[in-house]
């Protein structure tokens, strides 16, 4: 096989066959195939597409390129989530335990973050002490004695897209529907999960700033783990504007927490329910847990009762960090200097607007997100929205606040903030939580 | 400015700026600018095209990339060719002693072949002794005192076309217009000619295989060149057939030098008779040369009384090459082993055609050519096409005639040669040998 017939190929628009995109895979991960082939390959793809045949095998030869966690041990269904990205999305963190203290346990590897925040992984360190470097022995241990763990990936775990990956983010192919589909996919297949929520932002926060491109990266993720073997359900959700109101790593883990206590933002609340009844019924395959009006109610009683919050309290001991922080969230260190946004109309007026991808150019202003990889991060900053679309805010209202670690950077965040804001005079109806649902059936 | 932005903007289909253009060839040029990204944006031109502005700017820049000949020390306004390479194109070895023939000094640097057939170099170092590696000042000298001069290019004549070219050649992005047209154009405009005629081959053993696609290629070429403020006109010429009869060297000379004498074969006669009258008629800017029936009247007189065939030999010797293969050219080495291909219709039947494609894989299975750079090439095999489209043939007639290094190679080329000709019982009209002319007058 020639890398150049590949590239040919698939400019002029024909499918690659399952055994040229091995073969590329294999020569990604080995590194005999020289980069600028690749990016060439990844260029055509971004131009041609891929159909469902050949997403499968390229997330195939992906999932299996390097080290495939093998979870049976713990579970003989194990059950993870995704999302695609989004401000203030802190859903994993509020989750993850809420499953786990139903006894489904959850063992799932994170990222980093790039872009406006960071990644749970990052969010978690705001916890003092919280490890998220573990061996796997310390991965299944905590996972099988506790029921919740969240670990960095390992290098070895789908090599192939870190390679793929980082070409992609130097070359322009990152906005590609199949390699996006990939390299997502490729992971969560690598992490052994067997049932898999997929949660795809929509919105101007959002990867996927429309719903029709949103819809065809879940419909493609759907696909994927069809052909794997995979149960998977994906759900279209807002991200017009963020996701709770704190958008920043430390301020996003108070959050969660308050929504672990029963309490919190309605929005994130009422999302965070919606994800784990899926992963549950998932779980469940039809059992246990087939009934989604009883898997909510149980939800919601770990909520209420503390179980859920428990789970997150085990968790935090296992790995390390401080569990006080679990009943104290001031414990966790937020930036000390904070400034305020407060509405200038001189009527009461409906909030039209809280445009989530300005608010998250404020939050990496402010240090809370990272250009590129390596970047250090300040896990005390961000901001806090109070004032959310289709809320009636008075004169003077408070409508968010910011947390900076210099006075500096006060009156240019704030004036940002401002320009996230749009209001009418005329009652506006909150933005819907989610705009759809996709599994297999739904597909075919 | 960062490339990702460039490459993204190409991506998305806009244009470069003269700036982002220049900073490229510098970036690809010095080579801080990493392969992969290169590729990238290749990929992305290949897919999005380049304005005709984008791509002068370009051309200008790889042409400007390197040393720039200055040849206003030998004349005034030097004249130059250019073609898009066709099977058993001599032209070249014709067409500049020609034109020297009547006063008009050509220094004319050249590159090896790629592909099926050698290139100019690969032909004149078929002549024994023939030198194609000259300095500058060697390559000046002859210009001025024997009139015409053939050397290989420069690794520092538009260097950034070179490695441009080389990364194109990996990655599936040689068939762009854009990129066909600034790296021919950079060379000649960085060679210091003034005027230039390009001879846009069309057809089965061309570049580009369709008219449209020619076309479009010459019509970039010459608005390339009117942003350079040079004088270009570019002509379409047939390469369904072989140019002429000999495919191969050592063939094409002994068939050069034969046309040179006032014979060889009509079309390869013809088509230089063309060429060489529109590189007179640049050269004598409408005064000298305006009439072409008048020039073409001297070229004619220049191939039958010698004069054209003088300046071939004056040349070669200057060049260091045996001048005993002038007068005789059986001198001239070609492979030992011949094999014919006869007629096997009972009846008298018509060429229809003598595809050059599967001609040209002939010669290249034989040896002439080279699959990659650096590739040795085996200067005496060949083909020679004797019976061409529209002749009539009679049953058993000569077809064609293989020159091979082993007997072994023999059947094979036989059976390859049968299959590039095709017959027809009902008359056939010949090919043309042009099918449209384009200067910057007949664009605007």
């Amino acid at each position: 096989m020639q890398m150049i017939h590949l590239i040919e190929k698939k400019r002029d628009g024909e499918a690659l066959t399952e055994d040229e995109i091995r073969w590329f895979v294999e020569g990604v991960t080995s590194g005999v195939l020289p980069d600028y082939q690749i990016a060439a390959l990844l260029m055509a793809i971004y131009f041609q597409g891929m159909s469902a045949h050949e997403t499968t095998a390229l997330t195939l030869a992906m999932a299996t390129s390097g080290h495939q966690m093998d979870l049976s041990d713990i579970t003989d269904y194990a059950v993870d989530k995704h999302s695609s990205g989004g401000v203030g999305d802190k859903t994993t963190l509020v989750v993850l335990p809420m499953v786990a203290a139903l006894g489904v346990k959850v063992a799932k590897m994170s990222g980093r973050g790039l872009g406006f925040s960071g990644g749970t992984l990052d969010k978690l360190e705001s916890i003092p002490g919280f490890q998220v470097a573990l061996s796997e022995a310390q991965f299944k241990a905590i996972a099988r004695e506790v029921g919740v763990v969240v670990c960095g990936q390992t290098a070895d775990l789908a090599p192939a897209d870190g390679k793929l990956y980082a070409l992609r983010d130097v070359t322009g192919t990152v906005p590609s529907i199949p390699l996006i589909a990939s390299s997502i996919m490729s992971k969560k297949l690598a992490s052994g999960a067997r049932g898999i929520v997929l949660d795809v932002k929509v919105g101007s926060g959002a990867f996927m700033p429309t719903l029709d491109r949103a819809r065809q990266l879940a419909e493609t993720m759907v696909q994927i783990g069809h052909g794997a073997q995979r149960d998977v359900i994906a759900v279209l959700s807002d991200m017009n504007q963020p996701l709770g109101c704190a958008v920043g790593n430390a301020l996003e883990v108070r959050e969660a927490l308050a929504c672990l206590s029963g309490g919190g933002p309605a929005d994130l609340r009422e999302h965070c329910l919606h994800i784990a009844t899926l992963m549950l019924r998932l779980a469940g395959r039809g059992a246990a847990y087939a009934d989604a009006d009883a898997v909510r109610g149980e939800l919601e009683e770990a909520l209420s009762n503390g179980r859920a919050l428990e789970k997150f309290r085990q968790m935090v001991a296992a790995q390390g960090g401080d569990v006080r922080v679990v009943d104290d969230p001031t414990r966790i260190q937020v930036a000390p200097i904070t400034a305020e946004l407060f509405c200038t109309a001189r009527e009461p007026v409906y909030v039209a607007e809280v445009n989530a991808l300005q608010v998250a150019k404020v939050a990496l202003e402010l240090g809370a997100g990272r250009l590129k990889k390596g970047d250090s991060i300040d896990l005390g900053v961000g901001v806090e929205v109070v004032a959310k679309v289709g809320d009636c805010v008075q004169p003077e209202a408070l409508l968010a606040r910011v947390y900076a670690s210099s006075e500096a950077q006060l009156s240019s965040a704030l004036a940002s903030l401002e320009a996230a804001y749009r209001f009418s005079s005329d009652p506006v109806a909150p933005l819907p939580l989610f705009y759809g649902q996709i599994d297999y059936q739904s597909l075919v």
